[in-house]
């Protein structure tokens, strides 16, 4: 079985605690590994958490704050460290390229690791990507940022039952799905719609139509909630969400579980913060850094 | 009384352990505070160690090497984030002024602190700092490296049983120190001569003779020892010490005591490499993250 699971390896935005190292994530998806965000420590993190630099296939920045890719050059001259055969497609805002190059250059070391460079511009961005497309949309915070959105094309699920009422058996399974019939028998007639997974990383941003346009239907929506109820008005200055305001982008959105992150450090307990997310979204957890989060399984296919 | 202490905030080289973080130390020296070789993930060490920006007055980059400077944005901004009101001097090697601006500008951020740059050009670089005096020499490394020496001047240390016999006391005893004299009575006769202390701060480098400069008769020596003596052919190579090496630089130069640190990640246990440079140069101990080294006391004044 595939694995799709979704590794946090910090939680903290603006600074650092004892217990949440800045930002960074690892999404895990079959063959890929996305690495969303890598601020400062993201590198020793991945130590922690059991993802090595070989894991990683595609890093994505959402913007040029520095709790969002202060790790960026460490990871990059890892990759090369460590010998990272494939190459690594970056994605960010085209209009942070100043910022990546520094990033990417930032000290002198042999680059043997191969990068490709994919800087978004536009409102909307689709990249075919293999297995998923990923998709980034213009968010609303003081730089320009770009959510993120995986989806994995709708496909069809193979019933047994019906397979053995058509006789559909052998390798003959294999060719229907492939060519779509076998004889009179249809794929149609012997399976049912598989809705494919779906996940959204929304950060940096304040509540805006593209927020949720990202999370629509996703599976797992990953979300910053950096300030509490008591601290919206901060919020709203400085570009940022309420817990609340992302369970409400995950309930106008469909999202089938929410998961908060990017807390403030003004917060040492994130657990009123959960509550209010609650209110409005009850399938919501607060990420802790080095948690490893399933992508939730497929929803049941539509008989 | 004034607090001399190194604070280490990580010890490994090339690569980060999950017990080791990259290179950082900030010497705190009376209210001063230089912090070394910021590596990635230095920010949030500070906070482990109970270090805050505001102690910071001094940043000192031996080179540009990832390994001992991508925690300096993070660094960098943090002074601008936490308001550090007073100016914070940066030495590095001028040949890396680029290096340096890209992770002064790795990221957009509100610069509020002052940043005054003394980048170090030539052999030998003194430079008078208040209560100390800052040398810096080239090392011999593949890119260009400066190990730090700090120098405390002479001083003479006051005698209460002198004082008594001169018959010396109340204000004259704070003017004898600042004017030498008080009618027939001399700073002299109611004192000796009190070494001042020293510190020595080597990393990467191959063995040369200004290693052994820096080192000469420093109360404390942290140098660095990325490998064991299995390895001296790789230390070599690459430009680095041996713990014994660094031992034999301790023991030529005169030191007293000898920390070592910037280990190898191919070496879970340090004991061998600490038992090593040992046999040359006894009163060695191995640092630790996190750990707090006083600045041994002063030599005992000759009679």
């Amino acid at each position: 079985m595939s694995t799709r699971e979704f590794v946090v390896l910090g939680t903290a935005s603006q600074a650092p605690t004892r217990q949440r190292n800045h930002n960074g994530y690892l999404l895990r998806w079959d063959g890929e590994g996305l690495l969303f965000d890598p601020g400062e420590g993201t590198q020793r993190q991945m130590l922690h958490a059991g993802v090595a630099a070989h894991d990683i296939t595609r890093i994505c920045v959402t913007h040029f704050h520095g709790d969002h890719c202060l790790g960026l050059p460490g990871v990059l001259q890892r990759l090369s460290l460590d010998r990272v055969p494939h190459p690594v497609t970056a994605h960010f805002p085209a209009s942070g390229q100043h910022w990546f190059d520094r990033l990417h250059h930032a000290t002198a070391f042999h680059e043997a690791a191969v990068l490709v460079e994919h800087p978004l511009a536009g409102e909307h961005v689709h990249t075919p990507a293999g297995p998923f497309t990923l998709e980034a949309r213009r968010l609303s915070h003081p730089v320009e940022s770009y959510g993120y959105r995986v989806v994995e094309p709708d496909g069809r699920r193979i019933l047994p039952e019906r397979l053995a009422a058509h006789g559909v058996a052998g390798p003959d399974v294999g060719r229907i799905q492939r060519e779509g019939r076998i004889g009179a028998v249809t794929l149609e007639q012997v399976s049912v719609p598989r809705p494919g997974q779906k996940f959204a990383f929304v950060m940096d941003t304040r509540r805006c139509a593209a927020a949720v346009e990202l999370a629509r239907d996703v599976d797992l929506l990953v979300c910053e909630s950096t300030f509490a109820d008591a601290d919206a008005d901060l919020a709203h200055e400085v570009g940022h969400l309420t817990a609340r305001e992302a369970a409400a982008i995950a309930a106008e959105a469909g999202a089938r579980q929410l998961l908060l992150t990017h807390f403030s450090q003004r917060y040492p307990d994130v657990g009123p913060l959960l509550d209010q997310a609650r209110e409005v979204f009850p399938d919501t957890v607060a990420a802790h850094d080095l948690d490893r989060i399933p992508i939730p399984r497929r929803r049941p296919a539509p008989e």
